[in-house]
């Protein structure tokens, strides 16, 4: 392990930690790397060592790691209310505020806000509300909820099993009644001559045999990211969600937009849904609502579901449920701010979602030059997300043995040369935030290439 | 509703937010109470009116609304890294220091720490830790959680179910495999004639029946709160944790003590579970650990249980699990100055857990008064927290008809006397802040007393 002694920050890392999400053989081998501060997109190590986090921390810094804006925003409301809950009828000014806020930027006329404290938090929550508001329907068998293989949609136990990732297996999940439809990815799912319309009908299909097979009367919900972003930036095929829809629809199951990636900029438009065309009857937010300033999850009810929920509360007198920190208001004010620098631009600079506009030809001709490469199997993205796929045949699709690590090994590589890049399965992942300049994306795809070109010499 | 205009905060509150744990018939009659601003431990609401709160927020902003230390660690912090995660062998150097301190302010002399955003989400991840780890060392059965009724350990799906609350039923919930023993409440569940050591060898052998029932093989864990919270401030009768520890030991079932609330001092010790004499094999904690300035959960885990989930671990490369702002470094500066300020004393300022200790006979002797009232069956409590239960009949232990709401009118008539304080089935809650001053405690009691006597007066 670098830099290690006894009481190196890596060593005490290692003695103190219990890891998740964090490759063992690779930590054992090289270290933590501890961050200590950052500026723009830059992090810095503990060894003053900056890196270019093309990662955006987890999807989330979009503004960096020293947006004067958000860090103002914070210290005032440390300075005027620095906590406080929202139950028992009480709850900050600025909770309100932003409750406001997010229904004006919301999809929806009018709607109501339900906060937490993560992204995971926030569907674990969404779940609730869906059994809560069918049992006091009279439906109470209506509880089941689709998702997708690869989709990701947190950690807790109800929340990864709405999670289509194999590694829950090892909890023993999804627990019963999460059911998963295939991953919407053409490239890799499309069979041999199957045209990209003939794929999409054959997922709606998978959908209607689904729901015919499970019972339509027992499935609460659909929870979808508009592009799937830890199973690996998966583009939906062209016309998919119009295709599946209708059939949801049909069946009176609820459809919902997971949005902790997508929303507020990442893919271009405000929403991910708006890029493709749905309006869902309620959003999960959480990541870009506070830049990673503050943990923040949201539940925005659009107006039917709202007005159902709150019925189905008044007829027992109250919801039972939230969080301690639910609508904290030093994370409203963080909010409020983010959202006013992503969309609306605040202290006469333009919205960071502007740049993001600026930045995509950039973002995709870069992944594009890169997907040349013999191992290269496919670039994929919306908006500032985007993957590489590593293949060991290009023409075959054949992915690299496990054993070899080879996205983590050009991650490793990509850190070495100071820039921080995802590795996710077989590809590689970049995620860059909304305030990187045409100079630093150009960086990015340098160091990038560099890494690809000595692992695959090392590899092929 | 008072203060009720169209673009009232009570106006704009209740159009834009979906409440959690709020009587909605008291919102719709009485308006919420919009927060604005704090100081030491009372809040102002938007029309300059304070509030002595009774209640620290939640439990958690024991060292008030205005703590210029806790402000400046974060306010710092924002200067400094304003935000990163702890995925994929990075963190903050801030997250390896209070994984530091929270292992050396433990029980233990090692140990490994893992950071949520929340209790709700320390003990959901706690659970999936357990069940990783027995699939990992080849018991794949042993998957049941044991808790208690009444006893309260968050509301993701899976901590609501170890939550003994009978609201739950809402959701469909417990989900198959959470077990709720009986809540150790002598004063209520006592037989007539009945001795508490009578009563706890009853618990102890119910304990021995259930694990009977279920089978020792299929149980995971036993998780309880040294002194239960949100189930009403329920003191364990003498010798509790002594006779059933040795039982679960005995079956090889995990002790977990959740000390959300109890932990840092709120019971006068330092942990809740050092007042019992027992080393549980894993801690839980929130709430204090921020003092309410930052969202955040730990799991601490003890020696033993921190080895064996790091060899499980590393068995298949990672343990595949973390939310996105676990060990935010924010949090993590927040979290270092509260421990300082609660249990080491900061600034020149002696510990927090001090004036606790200073308090106790004073909250004591003040419950013990008004528990001489004829509509007061019982008090009880330890540490700073403490409840006052209503009665209609006193030797009886009868209780008012629940649809006279006695514990929510007291509540709203000290609510009126600026007072916050929380109704809990029939009883009154008070966990005060540790900076209380003698002035301010005897202001609580007497503004307390003053809507005992108008809502008794009432409804007796």
């Amino acid at each position: 392990m670098p830099n290690e002694t006894a009481n190196s920050w890596e060593s005490r890392a290692a003695a103190s930690s219990f890891y998740g999400f964090t490759d063992l053989p690779t930590v054992a081998e090289r270290g933590t790397v501890v961050v200590s501060g950052g500026h723009g997109p830059y992090v810095t190590d503990v060894h003053g060592r900056d890196y270019l986090d093309a990662n955006s921390g987890l999807w989330n810094m979009v503004a960096g790691f020293d947006h004067p804006g958000l860090t103002r925003a914070a210290q005032e409301q440390y300075e005027r209310l620095p906590g406080y809950h929202a139950f028992f009828g009480r709850m900050s000014d600025r909770t309100v505020e932003l409750s406001e806020k997010l229904i004006e930027v919301s999809p929806y006329e009018s709607g109501r806000v339900f906060y937490t404290n993560s992204g995971s938090e926030a569907n674990d929550t969404l779940v609730k509300m869906l059994w809560f508001l069918n049992a006091q329907e009279g439906r109470p068998e209506r509880r089941k909820i689709l998702t997708r293989i690869n989709g990701y949609h947190g950690v807790t136990v109800a929340s990864a099993s709405m999670t289509g990732k194999p590694y829950n297996s090892v909890f023993g999940l999804p627990l019963p009644g999460f059911v998963h439809l295939s991953c919407p990815h053409y490239w890799r799912e499309g069979r041999p001559g199957e045209s990209e319309a003939d794929y999409v009908a054959r997922l709606a299909q998978e959908l209607e045999e689904v729901i015919a097979r499970e019972g339509a009367e027992t499935i609460a919900a659909f929870v979808a990211e508009p592009v799937m972003g830890a199973g690996g930036c998966i583009v939906p095929p062209e016309g998919y969600f119009d295709a599946i829809l209708p059939i949801l629809r049909a069946h009176d199951i609820a459809v919902v937009s997971d949005e902790v990636i997508c929303g507020f900029g990442r893919t271009g438009a405000r929403w991910g849904c708006e890029g493709y065309g749905f309006t869902p009857d309620a959003i999960i937010s959480s990541k870009n609502l506070t830049a990673g300033y503050f943990p923040m999850g949201a539940v925005i009810l659009g107006p039917e579901m709202a007005d159902r929920l709150h019925r189905a509360s008044e007829a027992i007198e109250e919801f039972p449920h939230g969080f301690t920190a639910s609508g904290h208001p030093v994370g409203c004010a963080v909010a409020l701010k983010a959202i006013e620098v992503i969309l609306d631009g605040a202290d006469g600079e333009p919205p960071l979602i502007d740049n993001v506009r600026h930045l995509i030809p950039a973002f995709e001709a870069g992944l594009a030059r890169l997907a040349e490469h013999p191992h290269i199997g496919e670039w994929r993205g919306r908006g500032l997300m985007g993957a590489l796929e590593a293949v060991a045949d290009k023409a075959e699709k054949r992915p690299f043995p496990g054993h070899l690590s080879v996205s983590e090994r050009i991650a490793n590589a990509c850190t070495d040369a100071g820039l921080i890049c995802r590795p996710l399965g077989q590809s590689v992942v970049l995620c860059p935030p909304f305030i990187m300049t045409d100079a630093q994306m150009q960086e990015m795809f340098d160091k990038l290439e560099g890494a690809l070109d000595r692992v695959f010499s090392d590899v092929a």
